[in-house]
């Protein structure tokens, strides 16, 4: 971390930005790599819980290993929390998660400064998080930490989930010393900022997004069965190729959202792995992970029905038997029209161009708001590219987001949405 | 093993061929799964040299793996040589592969009595062999170790050749015990008998296959690539999806196929591999091997020329990038006219009833025959099903194979195909 004697809030923002890019950084890109529990993870954790220190907060684990820095200036008052993850995507940009955690810890610095320089006093205290694994990539599901904090999901759950390697969640977290035993933090409002990791800001020329719903989802486990055989002696027609049974679902996913108008469905496979996998064997499973997403409930279900309708003719026409299980999903789900506004009036003093937008991708604030009034804000991503080492947000842009989310905090540490407004 | 004194040479085929079926035995199945160079592999090879050496083989094995029995009986002669392969695919039946070496060595047994008791004199030695990693779905490329014996593949890329976890050929063998130094088998010519994999002989209702040529095979490595993107936030007109150009693939493979008359055209993709593989990233890159097999090589060049065409769309419509080598094949292979003639001449002694087959599958014998004057004999398959554990091949089909084998040798062991006929 820099000396706050040489430079701006704002370029120590930047260079604290900078060096945390370097955690599990891959080569050349500008991204990293740095799944949640793997020695990267534990790297930045470890940086970031010294950076909280050294700016006068006390730093606490929990049981799923959420990382929270706290600073207690009205004792005995509850938190305004804010923060989002560190984890990332395998080779992902350095901006997913990382700048929204950066950025509520610089804005609580700088407030903690007003604080302490007796300009401001506060009736809430500040708390910054890490959540554990929001990606999901390397342990299931995603958004695992604020899952386990608000109640979600049960933490022995948590901890008793495997990675491929057969890891579970609480040995990766041992490995890395980030288990802890803090609990009961008395939460009282939530704010996070994110890349929008869409386009909808970069098109209008905005600058601040404030997410007012996030889309549906619904998440699909498949199971494609067929029959072992040999490639090359089995005769066509009687061959039962769970393979070709899930590229015919990967296909009828992609044509299911050309159905409808462009940006009302997104659809997707990302997962699929191949039982046996051999050269020679026709696959006798293949198990896939399939998503839709729209802004309008009605659409999904009408996807739900079209998917069914293909189902039924790929297995007939793949001779396999495809079962499917809804992992899990949501509903288009509003953020508190009360913290929206907020963030308008915020936006609105600072002179920020804003709009209210709608978040595709779930994040940690998906859960918070369930249990708090919650504030989501976006800045813009370039081009849209997310979850990919070209992912880029400009300085500007961050600073900007930055700047916002202090004067936000400020707000929801004088008490504002607490005290009756919110969630009307 | 049987006690000789106890049963017939029947009874003790078969109740060896029971024993062999217990190595790397999946429960509830019939099946196995015995992948070249492990656990299991190592324990039946043990068993089988064990048995080799009970009924007075000597034991050698090569530097890539390859048991032998020898059995030298005209000191100085050339040896004729019989086998095939014990290591499977993964949860396969117990009949591929491992039939041919057992019926191969109870074949020598059987002639070895008769030579002892001076019944027959030898002109040439007899030796059996059980090829290392027949199959190449742990290490590729398949047929290994008759590759290496034959000069096609070198030794030391052979032994470089990693599984997926990393671990060397060189590596597996040693640590079985399974390397040696066993060189220079003058080898004279060769038989093999294996498991149809096929309907033909169970649809003409014939005991023994003679088989005249091998498919034509061409086999590929495609890598589809996309870039990497958030499946939810991602636009759908922005998305470069390698699994979707990779599952568009494996359809238009499958309709290839249909597009040529019933039988002259297989296709498949059994292996596909996806990166990352995590369900909220669209793939950036997937790997996968895509195999044509025809009777006619006019066939498998117009496949060839039609899935050209077929990568040009995919790219187009899933804006991917399609990259295909030829990682190898085979035109029409006949084996020699000669060795075709003998089998039919010693079935017809036996009054077995016998027809002449092409193999889809590759076997060793397809590199055994540029070699040396090769034989090779199919057994029927139940409905065809190989590379299942529900393959099968009844008791008495087994025993009719076993004869014929042991007749076969008698005359190949006489020096017949050898003097002069072979290649005619």
């Amino acid at each position: 971390m820099t000396n706050p004697t040489d430079s701006t809030p704002d370029e120590e923002f930047l260079a604290d930005f900078a060096r945390l890019s370097t955690f599990g950084a891959v080569p050349g890109t500008g991204g990293v790599e740095r799944q949640a529990g793997t020695a990267a993870d534990g790297e930045q954790r470890r940086w970031f819980a010294e950076l909280l220190t050294a700016h006068g907060f006390t730093v606490e684990r929990d049981g799923v290993g959420n990382l929270f820095g706290l600073l207690e200036m009205a004792p005995g008052a509850g938190y305004v929390l804010t923060g989002s993850h560190l984890d990332s995507q395998p080779t992902a940009g350095r901006f997913d998660g990382a700048y929204g955690v950066l950025a509520s810890a610089h804005a609580c610095f700088r407030i903690a400064d007003a604080w302490r320089r007796g300009e401001r006093h506060p009736a809430l205290n500040l708390a910054v998080v890490d959540w554990f694994n929001e990606e999901g990539s390397r342990f299931k599901p995603s958004m695992m930490g604020s899952a386990v904090f608000t109640g979600k999901l049960p933490a022995q759950q948590a901890l008793a989930t495997t990675d491929r390697a057969g890891v579970t969640v609480a040995e990766a977290l041992d490995a890395l010393h980030e288990r802890g035993g803090f609990s009961d933090l008395p939460v009282e409002s939530y704010a996070e900022i994110h890349i929008e990791q869409g386009r909808v800001l970069e098109r209008d020329g905005l600058t601040i997004g404030l997410v007012e719903a996030t889309w549906a989802a619904r998440k699909y486990a498949f199971e494609v069965l067929g029959e072992q055989g040999h490639t090359g002696s089995t005769v066509m027609a009687d061959r039962r190729d769970a393979l070709l049974g899930a590229a015919m679902l990967v296909v009828a996913a992609r044509e299911l959202a050309d159905r409808f108008p462009t940006g009302t469905l997104h659809t997707s496979v990302g997962e699929l792995t191949v039982y046996p996998n051999s050269p020679v064997v026709v696959a006798s499973k293949v198990r896939l992970l399939l998503d839709l997403r729209s802004p309008d409930a009605e659409v999904i279900a009408e996807a739900d029905r079209m998917l069914t309708e293909a189902i039924a003719r790929i297995e007939t026409s793949a001779h396999v038997a495809v079962s499917r299980s809804t992992s899990h999903g949501w509903e288009v789900n509003p953020y508190q029209p009360a913290g929206v506004k907020l963030a308008r009036a915020v936006a609105e003093d600072l002179g920020l161009s804003h709009g209210e937008v709608m978040t595709v991708a779930g994040h940690d604030s998906t859960n918070m708001k369930d249990m708090v009034p919650t504030v989501m804000l976006f800045v813009p991503s370039v081009e849209g590219i997310s979850h990919n080492t070209a992912e880029f947000t400009s300085d500007s842009d961050l600073l900007a987001g930055l700047g916002m989310l202090t004067a936000l905090l400020e707000r929801l540490s004088d008490g504002e949405l607490v005290d009756g407004a919110a969630g009307s």
